[in-house]
């Protein structure tokens, strides 16, 4: 039997509905036929969650010296299990209430688990969310994970890519206001995200993808009639240096009417320009299915493609099918993958 | 038995397929159950169209002297019909081509459409789809059907609405480029599209309609992380403006989570604030069933969902669907709408 990939799972802000959806994970047995996830987190809030929640509490909690242990080991964990990952001040903690504590502990978890992947711990990352908010109040400079696992792997580039059997696409730019995009929007740019949807994709399929890039006007511009073409000036001459480079690429095309569902169909993955673009038709088409990856890292990263919830977390009202997909297609990209390089 | 009501049908660009979706409505007899459509357009184009697709010859042709005298008779046209408007100069037309020619010819079943319209001669307008790039080589200056109705009919407001059985949005701007929408998103004209929103969905639905109102970036701003805090400034003012005035409204939404299934069906009508974030989910999610309406004009007027789709145009492959539902909505809107003021 090959061994399955570790993947390590962040519990993301424990105020959240990370916890939660750490246990259903845990307690489902379907993730174990593909991989042996662990979570990265607090094992007191998780046992805590547990009580709260009525679900089960997790069977199997290392300590870090017990990891550090086992990377001596000749045999592989084979068991859903925790690494607990002391340092969370939990004075004042009230679930559904993010903190600058919580924000600093959902920080950490990823941290550790930046750490773990870069060495070879893990085969890749699954994160739980994290709060913005939270993570401003705790002092951490970074919007969100896409960017803390760019900047903290030392990635040349990265770029979002969601990923769900109704439709795939990659961001050009993310967490940005609507105003800042045209600025970000360079044949560069535009070049660099085609080429890393076009490796995730030949990975996930097995063969050439089939791209498409979307307009960043209306109507994709309509010739220059709206915008100060973009589409002329930044957009077809990327277009045009992937073909170059013998990528499959058409566009731009119209973004409301990308993703009719012939179109849909008939492409492995859309590259758009703003993160609405995106993720408006994804979450209206695709909602809990939906994972978020990370490309052009030296690591797999993926993540659930929800918020923090804070106004069910702890309620025992979260699905944990977002989780399970990211765990899913963690393991799916990391089979294609050499971890040693 | 009640009089149906009398709808002007533009038959939109000759070279598209404008002619060809007429066609289907006159042979369509679903349509005699809620209106008598006439076919604002060019009978000689029909029936080169008709033996060009196989589709059925129209059966009456009026001209416009016979159009004229059946304004003084009592007994109204209750039988769909082609208004003949001669003056396309058909030399040179290529089924499928756009031109200065074509152009010219859509805009002008328009402007008697409207001229109708204002008359009281008919009820309401639905039109087929015109052809930006033909307007603009015929030196006709707006970009579309839903700012030459608001300039001619001496609209003080108005604003693009599109209808769906599965979800229907209002827009705040529309065909302007990317970069222009933040200058266009006042307090002022966010209130009016929510009044208009209002009007029309109070219309349909026969009570208080619930609306809810997206935000300008992503996330809706995220309390200021994302953005020049537009959210903040012009968008929740409008929204507290319109509950004083006794409105129904909720927002600013998240545009990526508005359009999840619960959220779509709870909300009557959503007011998006630029083209593409109402467009996509609805393309996506009513492809071939949306309506377009231009609200706030002393007509009734609704619009096909789709544009001249040159490429498939004269061969039969055409579907009149929204044609269809859009003579429905003019005839439900019309139903509550006294012509006569």
């Amino acid at each position: 039997m090959p061994t399955l990939p570790l993947i390590a799972v962040t519990m993301g802000d424990p105020a959240g509905i990370g916890p939660e959806v750490c246990l259903q994970l845990l307690a489902n047995e379907a993730v174990t036929e593909f991989a042996v996830p662990v979570i990265f987190g607090d094992a007191g809030m998780l046992a805590q969650c547990a009580r709260k929640t009525g679900l089960p509490e997790p069977r199997r909690v290392l300590s870090q010296s017990e990891w550090v242990a086992l990377q001596r080991d000749e045999s592989p964990i084979q068991e859903a299990s925790v690494l607990h990952l002391p340092g969370f001040d939990a004075t004042d903690f009230v679930p559904g209430t993010v903190s600058a504590a919580t924000g600093a502990a959902g920080y950490h978890f990823v941290r550790q688990s930046i750490i773990a992947a870069l060495a070879g711990e893990v085969a890749g990352v699954a994160t739980a969310p994290l709060n913005k908010e939270a993570l401003r109040a705790a002092g951490v400079q970074y919007p969100g994970h896409t960017e803390i696992f760019a900047d903290q792997t030392g990635a040349a580039r990265a770029c979002m890519f969601q990923y769900s059997e109704e439709v795939r696409a990659s961001f050009v730019t993310v967490h940005v206001g609507y105003h800042e995009v045209p600025a970000l929007i360079t044949r560069e740019r535009i070049l660099d995200v085609i080429e890393m949807t076009a490796d995730a994709m030949r990975r996930i399929r097995g063969r050439e993808p089939k791209l498409a890039v979307l307009g960043l006007n209306p109507h994709a511009g309509e010739h220059g009639l709206f915008g100060n073409r973009e589409e002329e000036r930044f957009i077809i001459p990327a277009i045009e240096d992937a073909r170059a480079r013998g990528l499959t690429v058409e566009g731009p095309l119209p973004p409301d009417t990308a993703f009719l569902p012939g179109k849909r169909r008939s492409t492995d993955a859309f590259i758009c320009m703003y993160h609405d673009q995106g993720h408006i038709p994804l979450k209206a088409l695709a909602f809990d299915t939906a994972v978020n990856t990370t490309l052009g890292l030296p690591i797999i990263r993926t993540s659930v493609d929800h918020g923090t919830a804070c106004d069910i977390a702890w309620q025992g009202k979260a699905t944990g099918s977002s989780l399970f997909e990211a765990v899913k297609l963690a393991s799916l990209l990391a089979a294609g993958h050499r971890i040693d390089g």
